[in-house]
């Protein structure tokens, strides 16, 4: 896979030991002019420091650069915390000659325990001497915890004969919920774009692709994608009724979603990418209700890891998501094999194991019910998944 | 631990190989005489044929008799499936000379297989036949699916001079969630209960035992508790104005309280028995939500499993719960100790990893905001987990 880069943009890694040394676990984007911003945060009632930050910074839609760590997310860390959050902004800005409100912060890793400051404050020299001479791939690495490769992906068009470029990187892995989970996004791009029009495109580009993956039902109190614009490719601002648009909405959509796709493939202890699609929905509500319902079934999960086509967890699941459902009406595939038809079993099960073994799961469930249709990432559950989070902070 | 029988009962046990061979899979418990019934069936919308059964059965709140099977859920089998509970229900009711409205069916086990009814037919000679020769207990053996020991449990008191009995065996394990989920619970007793104080206090019981019993989030379509009241004790029957009703609701509490705990002990893969209390709620249904967030929380399950005090989990699933939640009011402890005051943590964390190798443990939560509280009880999550369920069905 190729990747193309927006113009514009410097980045840089160091390694702080934040949780423990020999790994990139700081990482910084700078774009070279002020670009519009727009963001997304958790919902999560609990908000670590960095996200508090963050949506004041948001509040102007102006930004130029993003520092972030792994390993640590500053989240229940009190007064002390914002502080934290606050210096490394400054850190930055200072070093950059930026206004401090210009520089985002995001903190992924280990909650409630403070900042290893005077470690991070030591490595902000050998940051600002690595910018230009990293990548986002770097970048991409650093943001790793329990992530197994790094999530970063490039996307291209053309807008008033100039090339645009959008590119971004995630991490996610486990806790992982609709709504977004200790997932981080930095996406940057080199066009020009009105801040009502990159707050809109985002949105919508999030709800079809980081908020439709769900890991293991846990959301984050860190979870954050940040989008820079910095117009660099010289274009005239796309407004969100600009003819270019819907091309950059398409590619800000196209991007989110294959990030989305390698988190939910990363899933902690994953084996198989698992697309749950509901159709005949009499609601969108009732469709992401029943999509979550099987998505998020322990039961279903490790099915599918032992290749057991096992649908009646798949229909126990919908009966108890709280969405309408008739039986008589119900009609459930995995990856094109009908397993449940007006619903009772088809007789297909041996055949359904065995298409289970590939590596991608596509589960469809049509309730004949209405017209609305929802598809949910997700990943089966392994023992490695069990394994992973007893020893997270051992 | 030893166990008093209430009067009027005949249990017994056949080999049906319903599933597999070489272990009981199917149960029978008679009274003597007719008895008042009182149920709680899940809250599924897909359920399976023996609920739909017993769910017209209760309407008369009369029965004299319960044939359960384990090893095939008959669930998702449609008409057919429908037929085979009602035959089943006929059989009994033939050889005891009852009206097959009398006759309650349950069953447990894998979901979409039609019931191997000519095994089933088959053992019923040898079923009658052991009517006196079996225990309550050996019933608690039939019933077992995933469960690593039979539930059974026994609870005595006085009224009007009479001594009253009532005894309960359950099966549980996995796919066991707050509303219940294949979990099967026979409760009898001696006493003569009318059937309004019956449903009465059968409600009261079940709302705090077995729906506050979570494994793994999933509920089932087979959930049922059945409670028979036949008046061998020879009491003047309970009414919910009788001095005796107070007495007879707490003991029947107990019991399902003491049947729900095993639940939560025997989950699938546990190795520890968990119990989530929040207390300081402002509403009833926020303390539930809390104390179901993080009891039903895979982060905090497998933290609890690798004896990791992680409390940065349980204050991320407090902060999704939907509660409302002033972090800095929040305190939580593990086992009577603090890990954190005010929303922040205490530094006692070594010595709450050390307490949770305990096989209880207790997670109190203040949310200081109210007057509710609520327990929870659930497990740990472990890679047996993981291993039983994708294997189950293999």
């Amino acid at each position: 896979m190729s990747l193309s880069m927006p113009k514009g943009y410097r980045f840089s890694v160091a390694q702080a030991a934040i949780k423990k040394p020999g790994r990139y676990d700081l990482g910084l984007i700078v774009s070279e002019q002020e670009a519009t911003v727009a963001g997304m945060l958790t919902k999560n009632r609990v908000k670590a420091a960095p996200v508090v930050l963050d949506m004041k910074r948001l509040r102007s839609a102006r930004g130029q650069a993003v520092i972030v760590n792994s390993g640590n997310a500053n989240a229940c860390t009190g007064e002390s915390g914002m502080r934290d959050a606050a210096e490394m902004a400054k850190f930055v800005a200072l070093d950059l000659n930026l206004k401090p409100s210009r520089v985002f912060v995001c903190s992924t890793g280990v909650i409630g325990t403070p900042l290893p400051m005077d470690r991070i404050r030591n490595n902000i020299p050998s940051l600002m001497q690595g910018l230009g001479k990293f990548s986002l791939t770097h970048v991409a690495k650093a943001i790793m915890t329990t992530d197994t490769f790094p999530k970063i992906v490039s996307r291209k068009f053309t807008f008033q004969g100039k090339k645009i470029t959008l590119a971004g990187c995630a991490k996610g892995a486990g806790m992982i919920a609709p709504d977004m989970a200790t997932m981080l996004g930095f996406l940057i791009t080199d066009a020009a774009v009105e801040k009502t029009a990159l707050r809109s495109a985002l949105s919508e580009a999030v709800a079809q692709s980081f908020n439709i993956v769900t890991v293991d039902g846990d959301m984050s109190t860190n979870d954050t994608v940040l989008c820079f614009a910095n117009g660099a490719a010289g274009n005239r601002p796309i407004t969100t009724s600009s003819s270019g648009y819907r091309d950059f909405a398409n590619a800000l959509q196209g991007l989110s979603y294959d990030l989305a796709t390698m988190i939910a493939r990363d899933g902690e202890g994953a084996t198989k990418l698992v697309r749950v699609t509901v159709m005949g929905a009499p609601s969108s509500a009732a469709a992401k209700k029943a999509a979550r319902a099987v998505a998020n079934s322990l039961l279903v999960k490790t099915a599918i890891y032992g290749n057991d086509s096992n649908w009646g967890r798949i229909v126990a699941a919908l009966g108890y998501s709280g969405a309408p459902l008739k039986i008589d009406r119900l009609n459930v595939s995995m990856n094109g094999i009908a397993v449940v038809r007006r619903g009772l079993g088809t007789g297909n099960d041996a055949k359904a194991n065995n298409s289970l073994k590939k590596k991608e799961v596509n589960i469809s469930i049509h309730l004949n019910s209405g017209k609305n249709e929802v598809t949910v990432l997700t990943c089966d559950l392994s023992e490695d998944y069990v394994k992973i989070n007893a020893e997270y902070r051992t």
